[in-house]
């Protein structure tokens, strides 16, 4: 399904009948004058820009696979991914790191099979499809991922996404578009994605400015329902090696004075609050203060912030900055969140690389032990 | 009732016996010195301001009534509304904007019956009247709103509050009042007014200080129990026309380039998230950066924002900007809520005044379909 | 136990085995090289520091004590303090001041029995102690307050934590501590101390760094379960004397003109947001703006904020600002926290310190009322 055939599909309601652009030409009252905001309108007026004002052509493309992974071992639950290949999808999915004013083509493939979505759905009438919608850059309808704007990849299809990292603009008001952000599906299951995100449709969104500094990691971590972070809870969100750690979606690992980024997005249902041991941020865009300006001294400096579904933040870190290497908490302080598992470790290595002793897989308090302690492997 | 019949009236629960601004002379113990906060207290001391400080003579008058409109068809819930007139009360009521410096005396008129009041109380003692209660401005104790500083109107009765914008004071450290705010009765049912908030009595309040910019139009929403938007979920949300919009509570549009205005408000027992597709805006008092420092960088741009009861925020955005008309999203981000109905739509016409095709009332997602489509016509 | 025992202890969970520093030496796998991130590792190195980096020698010393008070007599449920001495403690505990710069080495002892902590924890193997873990300020892993790090102080027995309150630092990006933070158990009944902050175990902690403006009082308001402040409601957290109010955790008090400090936590596991009638305050760090810049017309002036546990912010107010003297409603703007008595008064006395007529303890919505009205006193 390319654009042009997109903008002449039928809605995916089969109730209402398919809208010819012309049609308005016909039905509209003319109103004109002071005050009111409907007027003659023309056919060629009615159609929707393909790319958003600003981005005449994208200047980078991205291919994006939508597919269904083992179900989660703890719950059964279906699990979804994004990846940039089909072999490589996680959730969350793959981190998208654009530079202002780049304008970037992500074609996304839908592999998820049909009789998955269709399990996912209640409403018989829902269409089924993937789709990608993000927050914070620039996107037209066509790019919106929603069911009435029809931007959704039914099975087997695929369909171009196009995001502008638009940069601000003081004669317009427009107000930019740097920052921590996310992509998420938003037709799986129901008009507003729900089920799709809650099986793993996710992932993390930067746009940096010239002048932004740039971390030596970054991590996503999403506060979800059912106390999960990144979709696990326990022992399930920290799966490090203490021998040889490998970073990803349940090993948050940084050497000391590493710059790490994290990338928080709150999904599902419930509200969260963000807490780390040992390490603080300034409560701005960046996590950063980077002058030394009077007004940079009214900026809240915190350790822990409430995060509602929708909302994204991140912030950098210099790891064990001041407080040296260890194994220091990340967790959910609503307290019986926590105390249910949703409590993960950001481990600290010191300088040579080692890390503190008095880790093992199977740490994190509450969730489901994993079955072999991580590995089976012996150490201290 | 004026102020001085205020300050001799009986305190509304009978138990307690009326008290009489001389009796401290007599009572209280002398207790002067270091440390001690208590003092003697002469009579002509204790009586309560009746304009805030700053605010010698209102520069302004506003009537604005409280009346019970029909009830929600769908719930079958009491609806009460304040309006400028009686017959153009509203939920939420109509929004009052001020400009920095200016002292506002607002007479309430209370025409909601007794009965309706008494049937939306649980306490047999506790008062009948209505309230107003602002966020943000200045006011004394006597324009509290309050029960227990019998800040209320009775049935039938008429009340004057004074409200004052005030300046920040850099020398006092008194820190204005320009932003977004909103005001509420605080007594109907309980002394917290949650009955009268959730029957409708509150709206949007809004201080602008001289450089401010002035908005094209301006939209409260209010995110509240039961997964609503202004007291709506679902179709009844959105009542739009698509041939002759008219904007109100329950249809939000605008036209490519116009500027708009959101107020943002918090009521009610739930958290919330409040998110709009396709538009950002900076998370500061107006919603926009005007400069190009440095520290201007390390605000945040959001398009997702939580929100608490009692909290409130509002913003501009340029509708439609880079991103073009179309039907964008409203909605609160905790999925559940979102599922349940509580979306709405931003409509944005083209430059001529056209919407976009696609658009019927009755496309909310969840929520209960309105009895007619929203008026029966056809289109597309 | 000193820390030198501390480093040879076994691991609270007898499930597995103690470790020793040197093992790691005899089983890391050596990894060297680009992307990897562990690497041969000395023994010597990873022992970890007692001191954060910059504090080589504390310059203060405080002795803290954790005791069990009288139990709730509302709710029967087990009371806990930390105080400055063992028959001075509180909760909240006594609020910890530091300035910029400021390296704190305190004491905790810990007087609660055994018995009790038992009582407080579900799982038998989950180990028995009382600790201190900090929010904002530098910490090592020794200093923690958690059980895997086993920084906790066993019944009878003490230990010393070590805080500093580091300076922003724009070569490093370290961001600095000056702000408001508390400090509470992280072990009592399980991994996150659930049971111990519940019972009362935290307090507030605010570092200034020079030029910060004194108050001339604070005051801390917990905001908790069971729609408490300071694990109180209703007529509970307001308990003071018309005539001789003493300033304390349930009496909110200050005389007009005074420069009062919030601060202001949200502990357990529910939402809120934090509301004061009349008085408002700047959203950054410090609740001022203290300058004229352009930019501090960006930044929002609020009268409510939203809370989240673990989430600590505070501000100060110049009481009765403009307003004038009166019972000031503070409380969670939550209708039904406010319903179920989650509602105090700050109580403005006028300049001479007498309390405007209208108060007597008992008189908060909702809650539990006293036994014999606060003193069972006559006034008014």
């Amino acid at each position: 399904m390319n654009d042009s055939e997109q903008a002449q599909a039928p809605r995916p309601r089969p109730r209402r009948s398919p809208y010819a652009l012309l049609v308005a030409l016909v039905l509209v009252e003319v109103l004109l004058g002071g005050g009111s905001l409907a007027a003659a309108a023309v056919g060629s007026q009615l159609q929707q820009p393909e790319q958003p004002e600003g981005c005449t052509k994208p200047n980078r493309t991205l291919q994006l696979h939508a597919v269904e992974l083992p179900r989660d071992p703890a719950t059964n639950q279906i699990r979804l991914g994004y990846g940039f290949r089909p072999d490589a999808a996680s959730y969350p999915g793959p981190t998208i790191e654009m530079s202002r004013g780049e304008c970037l083509a992500i074609t996304l493939h839908n592999h998820v099979p049909a009789a998955t979505l269709a399990q996912l759905r209640t409403d018989p009438e829902h269409p089924l499809g993937v789709s990608l919608h993000v927050h914070g850059v620039k996107y037209t309808q066509l790019s919106d991922g929603t069911v009435h704007s029809q931007s959704f990849v039914p099975p087997g299809e695929s369909r171009t996404y196009t995001w502008f990292a638009k940069k601000r603009d003081n004669r317009t008001g427009s107000q930019g578009t740097a920052g921590y952000w996310w992509y998420h599906d938003h037709v799986v299951g129901g008009p507003h994605g729900t089920q799709g995100l809650g099986a793993g449709l996710f992932g993390g969104v930067v746009v940096r400015r010239p002048g932004d500094p740039k971390p030596d990691r970054t991590y996503v971590t999403a506060f979800g329902d059912r106390q999960t972070i990144n979709l696990r809870r326990g022992d399930a969100t920290d799966t490090c090696d203490q021998q040889n750690p490998q970073p990803g979606p349940t090993c948050l690992v940084a050497r000391q004075g590493e710059k790490v980024e994290f990338i928080v997005i709150g999904i599902g249902n419930d509200m969260h609050t963000f807490h780390l041991h040992g390490h603080s941020w300034a409560d701005t865009r960046t996590g950063l203060i980077d002058n030394n300006g009077v007004m940079a001294d009214s900026i809240p400096i915190i350790d822990n912030k409430t995060l509602g579904p929708g909302d994204s933040f991140g912030f950098q870190v210099t790891a064990g900055d001041s407080v040296g290497p260890g194994h220091w908490m990340l967790h959910c302080h609503m307290q019986f969140h926590s105390d249910a598992g949703m409590s993960t470790t950001v481990h600290v290595l010191d300088e040579t690389g080692a890390m503190m002793p008095g880790h093992e897989p199977g740490d994190q308090p509450g969730g489901q032990p994993a079955p072999d302690g991580g590995g089976g492997h012996q150490h201290n």
